[in-house]
């Protein structure tokens, strides 16, 4: 953490000083804000959280809901998603709080007595060691309230507005604030009543059902029938040895069950299967009673079962593989004439079955994704042309997700003996961890991507994926640290300088690439604002192939010792080098002729590049960061 | 992390319930209470935390100031005390914002130009690896904070009162609260008025000055003279390289600096010598200017220099080693005749040096000591005579202290040519690393500490010391974890079983152990009030030798499963194995045959004994439990 840099703080350093929009910020809505975000679900906390740390952005967030949520909705954490919480300071709190996954329990009908199950298989689940983060189970509630905490802390002092809902929305294109939308107040003595604010962009995190979309004019396409399961979050006692495991379970009778073990030591999660629902259903899968779904899941655990204490939550959650053809305003013949003003993420554009655990993940990175780009463009520092990126990037990843979404409902639905080995499923499960774990997101060249001809300098950060951290020793302290760690939900760009193999002293391409950085022009540190911190905009770190204890922190170019905070203090913890067993070159196939990363707010690596490709990095961040 | 048991809860889990004297607790000091502390130092800070866990203890902290600490005092950090915030549930968070310490660097007048320092050698801090948590430095305030934040969402929702200064205390030896408090409000309208309140037992963790000493009759004795330090927290610009690791500097003129970085990337402290203060010094040393101070250290760091922008806190930090010969009321020939009723922890015992950084660490210690005492005692779950060994197990260690604290202040005084070696100090140092990470207290057989007689079943847990961590894998879910980590500061006995060969299902030691922890009138078990959970008084778990995914739970014996919380379910997370690259028999050098390891509340090891000592255990008990 950073702090002290503008005088001594002496309560908790994570409470940041209230600057611009969060100076006295008016607690109820106001006329006009820079950004509307619609709905309070994952997606929206998210964007919002990012917002928050963009003190020249006013953003406000309306719910519907009168309140928090309290119960219920999705609970499954991809380990990206932690990584992500990681970023905005709450990984640790959550991890200590959640129901932590390690392996996958098979159940299936045994062979010689079709109406017991019995334990087939136990998969670990992240059998390649993805990542350093866990994979999760905590309920959706928690992971909004932990937002809720961060936007709190944030600049912007940021908090919902509860008990509004999203009626309609009118593009006017006039003036400062050329959306206007309407609002209809759901609680208090006012309920009812609408209002009419204007706004520069509106977000439509407003779920499966998403009012925003519509007024857009999106349409959710595919899956005709909805996918039902009777979902419950009980507290029971019960001889089913793996209750404390996440479990497939398929019993003789056809019937199935996911079953993930939940926060605290006693509570789990069963979703019963309950079928495709008919077109002509009417809503009668959603009669199913809590006894029916007990009762069903009873029968499935043969020769064990349940005696519920407690039915914290239950659901019939019905729901069917679908997506919008773009996730903003812009149709098709009007790209590249003008930047979207509306935008829709999370369940509002596209939704999937709940047995693969993704809604809540693939939704929170929509709003990771869009919330730098709106809060840069709105602050001045690029082009609103970036905007254009979030759908473009965001569209296709939810394709690939329903993709790879139906191959697992489907598998998981087949009948005992419709597999083609004994083992097919958990082989599907094993050789797609990447997928679900939330890592396969792989960005395609574009404005913010740039090509791969130069990957082989660092093979091991893949242009277009999440930067995947690596531990390197910081010099000035001789602390051992996951460089990723310290990338924090900032909104700032970073270049990390993966040093060549000469000393820090020497007039190395290193040096050279530094003095570019620290006097060009055309640099991206050129964009800072002046008074600023020189890292405000971007994010400077070198990594030298030396043993952190050799080298000299005076003989560090300029352009990794910056100057910050009101005192314009040398921070000097932005010099890594190698050993304590950590060697990142290695673990990362970094070229020891030395490269430059440039990674993206929301993490992903944007440029793999020589040291002397300086031309071609102003040109990357011309655009990006205009001045 | 345990919770739901009683019902689903929505919020944060680590508010607790309310229960006891946390229902309605008065913000205003009440009439009468069991526990009176003084002071809101990090002595009276933990006791007031620990104590926070009785619902059926009354506790109030009084001090003298209007609020909280805001700045400076102590900041040094112990492996041994992050353990201990890590059992009152704050390590992560304090680890996050924290400086860590990884080595230390030593500066020596350079051999060619003394007037210059040139840096002499850099020793890792923990070169044993001593513990898995790290060495801190973070201020005192923040410590603070986050007791209190303990206190405030412990069931009985504790918070310090300030604003009112101890002046008095009389022991009436009359009635339910035979101590009579005097106290003066400092702070609003009242102050100046007094109230004289009563309590079942004072605890005086007011500091060197300690007007609690002095009302039971305590003398500090010791060093004659005071050592003095300029201590300085400051922002600086400079050119020393070695600013943000600690370091110890000597210069050529003798001048000598302790160098202290500080969390948030800028901050440090410097403690520059002022040497022995003469005992007609009249207070004159405590005139040095914050100028004199900067000064002085500029001079002594030469060729380098110091710019200092902002002094955050500074003073003139006046002490000698110096230690009372009881902790409590009880003088010599009374002691056995009757428990005490009045104790002393913290400065207000023993005063030492700043150099060793030992001060808020060992203060801490004396809280943890004493307040499960006060707790089990006012609870009436132990035998008052429980509270004799307070003092007869923290004055012992505070003697230690002081001698090695003296040893090393010794050394850190020592001018270049006095030394036998060149490397007399960093070979202290590394020699006696054990002694400053806090993990040297070894208690002596005593009413909570067995003899030494079985020690061989389990030499990795020698009885006296703290319980070292190591990690098992929990059997309900494929966790690994570290088994010292899951004891949370909660005032139970903890029973560690480490099973004999045989497996769960079979006839075993471990298994008739079991049996007579559940059925035996002797047991601790039978001490746990009818309703409350079965793991209300003593946290039992088992740790089998078999790998934990060939357990099954339904084998496990019911003392291993107990019963808890308002629908008395069966809590799983008891029991472990081993696997996943743990075995914790090897780590810990247990016996093959088995061994019971008991822990006391405060984490050392009380006991170790074979399975079927049972008679020995129940005895051991028989005050500590009484029913
Ligand atoms: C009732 C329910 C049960 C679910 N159960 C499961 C489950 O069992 N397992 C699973 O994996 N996933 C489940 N989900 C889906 C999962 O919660 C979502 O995939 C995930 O939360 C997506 O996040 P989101 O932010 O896009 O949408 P949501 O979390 O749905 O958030 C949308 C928010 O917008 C608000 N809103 C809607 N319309 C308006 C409006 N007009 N004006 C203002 N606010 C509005 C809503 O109140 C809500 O807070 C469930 C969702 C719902 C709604
Ligand atoms: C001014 C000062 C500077 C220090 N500087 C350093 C340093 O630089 N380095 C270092 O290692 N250690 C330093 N220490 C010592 C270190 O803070 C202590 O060793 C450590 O805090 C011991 O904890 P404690 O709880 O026993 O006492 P303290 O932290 O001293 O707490 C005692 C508390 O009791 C309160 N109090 C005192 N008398 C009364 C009364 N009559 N009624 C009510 N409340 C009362 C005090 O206000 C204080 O809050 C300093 C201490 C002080 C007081």
């Amino acid at each position: 953490m950073h702090f002290h840099h503008h005088g001594y703080v002496s309560e908790d350093p994570r409470i940041h000083a209230a600057a611009g929009s969060g100076i006295d910020r008016p607690t109820e809505l106001p006329e006009t804000m820079d950004v509307l975000i619609v709905g309070t679900g994952p997606a929206g906390m998210i964007t919002a959280a990012q917002l928050a740390q963009f003190p020249d952005v006013t953003t406000r967030i309306v719910e519907r809901r009168g309140g928090r949520l309290e119960l219920g909705q999705a609970d499954g954490i991809q380990a990206r998603s932690v990584e992500t919480f990681q970023a905005f300071g709450f990984a640790e709190r959550i991890i200590q709080e959640a129901y932590r996954i390690t392996e996958t329990s098979f159940w299936r009908p045994d062979p010689d007595n079709s109406s017991h199950i019995v334990r087939t298989a136990r998969t670990p689940d992240d059998p390649h060691g993805i990542s350093e983060f866990p994979h999760l189970i905590v309920n959706q509630a928690r992971v909004l309230d932990y937002f809720a905490e961060s936007m709190a802390l944030a600049p912007t002092r940021m908090a919902p507005d509860y008990g509004w809902e999203f009626v309609a929305l009118e593009e006017t294109g006039q003036g400062e604030y050329p959306v206007q939308v309407t609002l209809r107040r759901t609680v208090g003595e006012d309920a009812g009543s609408e209002r009419v604010v204007k706004t520069k962009y509106v977000v439509g995190s407003d779920g499966a059902r998403s009012q925003v979309r519509q007024a857009i004019g999106c349409k959710l396409t595919g899956d005709k029938a909805n996918h039902a399961w009777g979902v419950m979050d009980v507290l029971a006692e019960t001889d089913f040895p793996d209750i404390r495991m996440k479990c497939a379970i398929q019993s003789g009778s056809g019937g199935s069950i996911l079953l993930i073990p939940r926060e605290g030591g006693h509570l789990f999660r069963m979703y019963v299967d309950l079928g495709v629902v008919p077109e002509d259903d009417n809503g009668a899968v959603r009669q199913t009673t809590i006894d029916q779904i007990i009762a069903k899941a009873n029968d499935i655990i043969a020769p064990y079962s349940l005696d519920v204490k407690e039915v914290a939550w239950h659901s019939v959650y019905e729901v069917g593989h679908r997506l919008t053809e773009r996730f903003d305003d812009v149709v098709e013949s009007e790209r590249g004439q003008r930047t979207p003003r509306v935008f829709i993420t999370g369940d509002a554009c596209h939704t999937h079955s709940a047995k693969a655990g993704q809604g809540m993940n693939v939704s929170m990175q929509d709003g990771f994704n869009l919330a730098w780009k709106l809060g840069h463009v709105i602050s001045g520092r690029a082009n609103p042309q970036l905007l254009d990126t979030y759908s473009q990037e965001r569209q296709v990843i939810a394709q690939n997700l329903i993709d790879f979404d139906k191959q697992w409902s489907t598998l998981m639905a087949k009948k005992p003996e419709e597999f083609e080995s004994p083992s097919e499923l958990e082989d599907f499960y094993v050789r797609t961890a990447e997928f679900p774990a939330g890592f396969m997101t792989e960005y395609p060249e574009s404005l913010i991507i740039g090509g791969t001809d130069h990957q082989d300098l660092a093979t091991g950060f893949p242009v277009g994926k999440r930067f995947k951290s690596s531990p390197a020793v910081r010099v000035c302290d001789a602390n051992p640290l996951e460089l990723g760690h310290l990338a924090e939900a900032d909104g700032k760009w970073r270049i990390y300088v993966f040093a060549d193999e000469q000393e820090a002293a020497a007039n190395s391409a290193t040096r050279r690439f530094a003095d570019w950085l620290t006097t060009a022009p055309q640099s991206p540190l050129a964009a800072t604002p002046a008074g600023a911190s020189d890292d405000a905009f971007v994010d400077v770190k070198v990594i030298y192939q030396q043993p952190y204890d050799s080298i000299d922190l005076n003989d560090v170019p300029e352009a990794f010792r910056p100057k910050v905070g009101r005192y314009r203090l040398t921070f000097l913890q932005k010099v890594f080098g190698t050993g304590m067993d950590t060697d990142i070159f290695a673990a990362r196939g970094i070229s020891r002729s030395g490269a430059v990363v440039v990674v993206r707010p929301d993490q992903y690596v944007a440029q793999v590049l020589p040291l002397d490709a300086t031309d071609q990095l102003g040109e990357f961040f011309a655009p990006l960061l205009t001045h």
